[in-house]
């Protein structure tokens, strides 16, 4: 499969820009799957509720959903992008797959990070993992990197694939992902966004750096932390599928759960 | 408190000039806690189970012991060191922990790595967090790090620093304990040996690299890759004590169990 990576620049609460922008630099990349970051045509910063009203859509509708899903469609492959979802009165920092049929499904961020939490309610359900055509993918957003259990989780339900929108402000994440990829032994794909954006008192600079990493921990690709950048991956999820590790190992078969008590303090 | 890192070059089934060359290394130093290698007087490079038979001792027993509880005596310090241990019929690649006190207790490795499984048995408990006088200490050893629930079910028992005793042939652990300790918000310390070694038909090169990291990830101790080597480094186990990231999260507190579905593929 083709992963296409689209690190954007969005700008805050310029929507229709924001997609715009981003359908013209993934118009040139052949992929089965283009990957954007998290609440990438809303922008960020939010700094009042009315402005996640503004720019937000219920999941699988919408002017942002209805112009990914049409490319989706036209190219036969799939979109992940991260957005304000609308839900009744509610608001979840979502992302959703679209592909050739239409919405695949949706999921909303578990961890809220820093100031999210003034304006998103936190997921109501599991990351969900699902089956396409060329393998099983899981899908996480930024923050959910630093909670080993989540992608331990979708990777014991069968991600071969984490699909990864971010919006990163902390160093640490690209690292990380290389280590989640590792002890899963599955790929992951973070698409995160570069610039500095400021809304009211908040101002965040992103570090960009997306990226690829396979089941052995190797960087398939890493883009800049300054630029608009797009980069297209090819590999194959089959090598997901074994968790052996030399002849005596198994990274799932040598679980020991029994042992992992997890009584808190 | 201060934690000596004691990196060794072991020469295989050796263990009195593997022990009288530590104790020269440490000697100098002045630190709280002495932490040694996996295995590191026996040799690592089993061959044969005779092997292991001839270089094992049983917990809180045995010439290695005697002569590192005599040093922790002496010092009012603690030893932290990996070696195979004897239990009726059954061989455990174990690791103790030594006060002035005496034996503080023995963690049996959970998670064996490669040939490891050919002449040890797998750890039959969880691993242990102990009550010392600067803070909770939890063992764990070497493979165990690639299982993030290892790590995770000690910080949340307690641990404030990970005592670690390796003997790592592979590259990626010293990049993915600085994962644990941020994920963790621990110190983690990992003592790891350097050389080759040879037995039979099976060679080992050893990747030194011993280290401390704090629980923002920060490097407070990297030892090189070749050489025998020390470095004592000095932190307050209080920094590992809130889980407090910025003002809106809190590590323990933010996570979602009821989320981590578990279910095997």
């Amino acid at each position: 499969m083709r992963l296409a990576l689209v690190q954007t620049a969005p700008r805050m609460l310029e929507p229709r820009a924001n997609l715009e922008s981003a359908l013209a630099l993934m118009e040139p990349l052949a992929a089965d799957v283009y990957l954007l970051p998290e609440l990438c045509f809303s922008g960020y910063t939010f700094d009042r509720k009315e402005e996640v009203a503004a720019t937000a859509e219920p999941a699988g509708e919408g002017e942002v959903f209805d112009a990914l899903a049409a490319f989706a469609r036209e190219r036969q492959a799939y979109v992940c992008w991260g957005f304000p979802e609308r839900a009744g009165e509610r608001f979840y920092n979502s992302a959703s797959l679209v592909g050739p049929d239409g919405h695949v499904g949706t999921y909303r961020k578990v961890h809220l990070f820093s100031r999210e939490t003034l304006f998103f309610s936190p997921g109501d359900a599991p990351a969900p993992v699902y089956d396409l055509p060329f393998g099983r993918v899981g899908l996480m957003i930024c923050f959910d990197w630093f909670f080993p259990e989540m992608a331990r989780s979708l990777a014991l339900r069968g991600a071969e694939l984490l699909l990864h929108p971010a919006n990163l402000v902390l160093p640490h994440c690209p690292q990380a992902m290389i280590t989640r990829s590792l002890e899963n032994r599955i790929f992951s794909a973070t698409c995160d966004r570069v610039g500095t954006e400021t809304n009211g008192a908040t101002t965040h600079r992103f570090i960009g750096s997306s990226q690829v990493v396979s089941p052995r921990g190797e960087l398939l690709a890493r883009l800049g932390r300054e630029q608009q950048e797009t980069a297209v991956v090819e590999f194959d999820l089959a090598a997901a599928r074994s968790k052996r590790l030399g002849e005596y190992n198994d990274l799932f078969g040598d679980r020991r759960p029994n042992f992992y008590a997890l009584a808190s303090r």
